[in-house]
């Protein structure tokens, strides 16, 4: 069976027209389906509204023991119930889930490491209660799928040992798609500002319809693709490797245009 | 086969140590189980440090919009996320929820009501986002629980029309457990802060064992159930009526006791 899986960044979610455009459009996709969602933008917001500034490193978020509860606060409550009520009100039986619930996200908290600063510097970085995932734990998810269940995941893991972990929503979408993939037919759709993978970067509309794993070493020699494209990619050629059917990148506004994006596979 | 549904409050929930002490006792329970919770205490400090002073009127809070944004943070978010990591970091394989979730439970929003004030005036009171609960959807919920799932309630319903509504943890506790009785035999436990249903109000080691509802009258003519008391038993037998199996008033550290408290049948 198919199955989409959409990862939509907080950008559009926190914001409730945009929000409300890509809930119509993802209760248009057809069959099984899973949203992942981020939410940076309104927990950097509340924490700051708590008293709680908030330390970026090379666009992470620092999350000390405060920060931790803020995101599990904003991601797995405000932003997932909100998602998961507005998909119930367009008939979608929807699932608001993190990675502790039903053991779905094992990880483990990522030690310290070496950060490349955007001075050029290097440095030694403890993100804290940030999450690496070990593990996606797919059964009783892939149950309730089969059974109409929307599961709608927010960017929490944990560790299995009581402690809850911020986790990259990019990489839980490719984890869990590629758990997934265990058991049906899976494309993930990553929602992009762009239309897609542009030819030419000043051009709107110049999106690669597709782009091979033979073609892509091509791209990068050229220097199509650079930049935050680049690891972005990498991780769908990886998550296609794995057993992902097929990886899109996508507007969020066309996410129920099954031919719209740069299509990779 | 036997299920146990524990209705805990936020006094116990939102300190670390009652909040382990309850966890390690509800994991030892035996066989199927679920447990609601509160958060109360949470939501009004949280609020209060958002600026957002919070109005209690006979008990209840009164939720506006942006109440219903810290209500849903707290519920669902910090406390509920909190207890099924600590719960999966012993072993019990839970799933946090809110009535939206798989649409388990359908609620509507309260109309403005009279309230009677506690200097005995009564008053026109619209509390809001505020659910009283229409229909629990337990058929998914069941099969969950059959594979040893189990799920963690927050008290927030939903109006199947996009709004999360804030609704009263007790009441919760009373209609899942009803609509999972069409299932399971369910014993439906709530936690108090006294060891049970006292003959003596001064004596806290006069616990009355059982009442049945024969003898249930006799005790409100004594003056023996009076208060708050009240309308939790009265709640309690209309949950036997509606075919609950057992339910059990008792204190938080006697959960893992099947002999502790009252037991109304």
């Amino acid at each position: 069976m198919k199955l989409t899986l959409v990862k939509v960044g907080g950008g559009i979610v926190e914001n409730a027209d945009s929000l409300n455009s890509l809930l119509d459009k993802f209760a248009r996709i057809d069959g099984l389906k899973v949203l992942v969602h981020g939410g940076g933008r309104s927990a950097t917001r509340i924490a700051e509204q708590l008293g709680l500034p908030q330390q970026m490193i090379a666009g992470r978020r620092v999350t000390d023991a405060e920060t931790l509860r803020v995101v599990t606060m904003v991601y797995a409550g405000l932003v997932n119930k909100n998602i998961v009520a507005q998909l119930q009100a367009r008939g979608v039986n929807a699932l608001g889930l993190t990675g502790a619930d039903m053991n779905v996200i094992q990880s483990h908290r990522r030690a310290p490491k070496n950060v490349r600063m955007e001075d050029g510097t290097t440095q030694l970085v403890d993100y804290g209660f940030v999450g690496d995932i070990d593990q996606v734990n797919a059964e009783l998810l892939a149950d309730l799928i089969a059974k109409g269940v929307v599961p709608v995941i927010s960017p929490i893991g944990h560790d299995t040992q009581g402690s809850l972990l911020n986790t990259n929503a990019d990489t839980i979408a490719a984890e869990v798609a590629k758990a997934l993939s265990k058991v049906f037919e899976v494309t993930l759709v990553f929602c992009f500002e762009k239309k897609g993978v542009l030819r030419d970067a000043e051009d709107d509309d110049s999106v690669i319809p597709s782009i091979t794993q033979a073609e892509f070493p091509t791209l990068v020699e050229q220097g199509i693709v650079s930049g935050g494209m680049l690891p972005k990619l990498e991780n769908s050629f990886s998550a296609i490797q794995a057993g992902v059917h097929e990886v899109v990148i996508t507007q969020a506004n066309a996410i129920d245009n099954p031919k719209a994006g740069t299509h990779l596979c």
